[in-house]
């Protein structure tokens, strides 16, 4: 077999199941030893940004990787900014980017460029194969360096005379898996003492902590200590709504950030860093703890957060403590003119059990989160670092790791443009993602910026460049485009109406909400 | 002032006039600054491809750089393919990064990223901007670097504080411009002997050697000699058409370019690197010339490529040699289904004088650049890095750099999703670009080239990643919902009406040619 072969067979050898992909030429014999193997669902993308942000997607459901196929430099280069996202995730993900033949390097052709030296900023490990011989060992090796908890970007850089020479040797075995790193028992004493001192205390948590079973560990705490339970802005998934342990996550906006941490004496992260502004601002800190609050590290991302929190609840003696879930309560549907707050109310009344909800709604989906807490037991999945444009794509994934369970994606008209081919895909696959378009037709988080930053007085050329209108998008013409059903909701009849007969059809589909 | 409004003047000073755009937060006050000081023209695109693909394309006419915004390192990463291309091509762009405030890195917020390590993989100078007082001389530095000959990729790094904060020095002054690199004496007359002895011998030119008056030269050259004139298969940009010399270029099919040059026994460069295989084959050279060929470097890229061509047509003795220039010889109009080859020949029936013709056809427009040779005067320019997406945003600025000018960009279905979003911009921006969508519902090019590396046998999983026809892509109507009107063409009859009238229109257009 060559070395393609021996790579594909080694990922299947890994549980590697999922492969996105946007192919070139130099990635002709994996594609061609995917064909051959049987076990790998080879999902095509249009665009490099769907590839690594369905990528994060699936990993944040599957808690394991897919692998990435991208082309060259530029191929990696488009999904870059959504492995950014994924890292922000600690979303394990091993990308597979062809090279020119290593023969072939030194003659700087068209398409040449430093892929390692691209890779690295937005990877843990980077290695180029340079022996079709080794290439099973070091696909090997990259799976292992994903799954280094909580999990990682890898990646390896395949030439195309590694992939299609002879690889005697076969597919390798899976290496052992890195365990977490140890917990600090002084950390455990120290955040106990913290919490029973009486003084105003919150956990901020994040990773698998969020996850249902940890939560309720965190439940348990909170109610034995009176501690706030508290989670980042953005946070790779959270399960909740319903039955589960409630958390607050902190807000985007400064003031709102500040407001809500300032009288915190006391704050113990759980897989979270202290918690700082997402920009500055002048005049504004940058720390949105108050001065005198001691912070209190009692796990990092690399530890067992759930073992953390079981230690720390035994360690307080709260093994039994009862704790309050959320309850099961709907809102009534809303009628009336589109805004975002009546959205978060219709999904209230009407999503489904088990739902993914992924979020880039940015400005105007903002209550949702509050709404749906309620709501039946959902995932809810954010764009973890900032770099617009992951919903599309990670609802994609996700719906490819979960494809018995319905999944929404909130985004704003402004985000979702970055990689709107991702509805291409969602067509392709039969994915059951339904898209809700917050439309305001502007960068309306930017709006809101230029006064935060100091900005004052903006003239007409400036607002312009926040403003989308010019010429509006008409977003269900291009989910239409792109075999994605669609229709235009301008009151909220349409609206529940549209997302209700959603959630029952087979497919992709968006409603176009116009506020 | 303050840093933001130092850096705009700056620009201003140095007769930039054109801002590619897609801010954030952090950019605010720079946006703010091009608000309050006229004489920039901002342009606002909904994805980063789009914005330094624009610059790339504005450069390439207007032989001096743009500036993008762009915000932080994901935004940037967005732009990195195209910015790939335009390197390649040698046009000069300044990049302005946004970045968070000095004092803000250190916390590592989410959108935290390296940016300098991420831009010097497609970045000829990278600075970040540590002081406002310093802001506008980094900006004087940055244009310097761009500027140098034959342009240059500068990334400038501008933290939020940096732009916020007191400059009180104001604008900066021009640098003084970096010459062309001096002449090789010895090298011309090296080349002259070359083309004076009698042997099978070829001009391989590229870059500003492209040019009808650096053409002319080459012509006298090749008439006093019999040397043929090649380029390379991806040129920045071409002046040809009726009444300039025509260069041959070498094809993109190896088996093709290496029978074009299998007798050559001089090559030489006037600009151009040592022709090379785009990518390797499998038992293939990766160097097109044959064994016996000896190359000869006239001259560099850094050198002045029109001085150069003079010296050597001196050094023949060919300056008042007669030369042949392409005759002005129309097709008639094709009939009957639509084709590769009868878009060609309806293009060379229908082009208007002096357009700028952008080329992503990849393999169904093949033809049209054999075809065009004897039509009217124009420009051509092509996908120099093999960053597939460069076509819609490199029209778009073209049509920027000149507004009196038609731009057709002939577009394969594949490449023309990678960067959409920029049909918006032109829309927006009411600019004359007429897109040709060559539909062929796949990835052509991959499955010519599946056979070239010797995967054969493909089977249906490898062919289905070449098919982009589950779902058909509606071109018309993903144009039409970005805001530019489009028709559908599936016999040549409506494509040269549709063509045709396109050319009396106002504003962008978009013929979907069902091939």
């Amino acid at each position: 077999m060559n070395g393609a072969e021996a790579l594909v067979r080694t990922l299947l050898a890994h549980g590697v199941e999922v492969c996105f992909a946007n192919p070139g030429t130099s990635e002709m014999h994996f594609v061609a030893a995917l064909d051959r193997v049987e076990g790998i669902r080879c999902v095509l993308a249009l665009a490099e940004g769907t590839v690594t942000g369905a990528a994060d997607g699936y990993a944040r459901m599957a808690a394991k990787p897919a692998a990435t196929l991208l082309h060259l430099g530029p191929g990696l280069a488009n999904g870059l900014a959504n492995l950014h996202n994924a890292r922000r995730a600690a979303s394990p993900i091993l990308n597979i980017v062809g090279e020119h033949a290593t023969y072939h390097r030194i003659h700087d052709a068209p398409l040449t460029s430093d892929i390692e030296a691209l890779a690295r900023p937005f990877s843990d490990w980077v290695r180029t194969s340079t022996h079709a011989r080794e290439l099973a060992s070091d696909a090997a090796a990259a799976i292992a360096a994903a799954m280094v908890p909580p999990g990682r970007i890898a990646t390896l850089i395949l030439p195309a005379d590694v992939a299609w020479s002879d690889a005697p040797d076969g597919p390798a075995e899976p290496l052992p898996p890195t365990s977490h790193a140890p917990l600090d028992e002084s950390a455990v004493r120290a955040a106990a003492a913290a919490l029973r001192s009486g003084k105003r205390a919150a956990l901020l948590m994040t990773g698998s902590a969020l996850r249902a079973d940890n939560l309720a560990m965190a439940g348990r705490i909170a109610a034995a200590t009176g501690a706030r339970l508290l989670a980042p802005t953005a946070n790779g998934r959270i399960e909740r709504g319903a039955g589960r342990v409630g958390v607050e996550r902190i807000p985007y906006p400064v003031d709102l950030a500040l407001d809500l941490l300032k009288d915190l004496e006391h704050l113990v992260l759980v897989g979270a860093k202290a918690p700082v502004a997402f920009f500055a601002y002048p005049e504004k800190p940058s720390v949105l703890t108050p001065a005198g609050c001691e912070i209190h590290a009692l796990a990092g991302p690399g530890q067992d957060l759930g073992l953390a929190l079981e230690a720390l609840r035994d360690a307080l003696g709260a093994a039994r403590q009862p704790f309050a879930v959320e309850p099961l309560q709907r809102c009534p549907l809303p009628e009336g003119p589109i805004t975002g707050d009546a959205i978060a109310r219709a999904l209230c009344a009407l999503l489904p059990e088990n739902a993914i909800i992924v979020d880039e709604s940015i400005t105007e989906g903002r209550s949702c989160f509050g709404m749906l807490k309620t709501a039946p037991p959902h995932d809810w999945l954010q764009l973890t670092g900032g770099a617009i444009g992951d919903g599309l794509p990670m609802a994609t994934g996700a719906a490819i790791a979960c494809p018995d369970r319905r999944v929404i994606c909130l985004e704003a008209d402004g985000s979702a443009m970055y990689n709107l081919q991702a509805l291409w895909t969602q067509a392709r696959e039969g994915l059951n993602v339904t898209t809700v378009i917050f439309n305001n037709r502007a960068y309306a988080t930017l709006r809101k910026e230029l006064a935060n930053v100091g900005a004052r007085n903006a003239g007409p050329k400036a607002l312009e460049m926040m403003s989308l209108d010019q010429p509006a998008i008409d977003w269900c013409g291009l989910a239409r485009s792109l075999g994605v059903a669609a229709c235009r909701a301008t009151a909220m009849a349409d609206f529940n109406r549209a997302f209700a007969a959603s959630m029952m059809a087979s497919g992709p589909s968006l409603i176009e909400a116009v506020l």
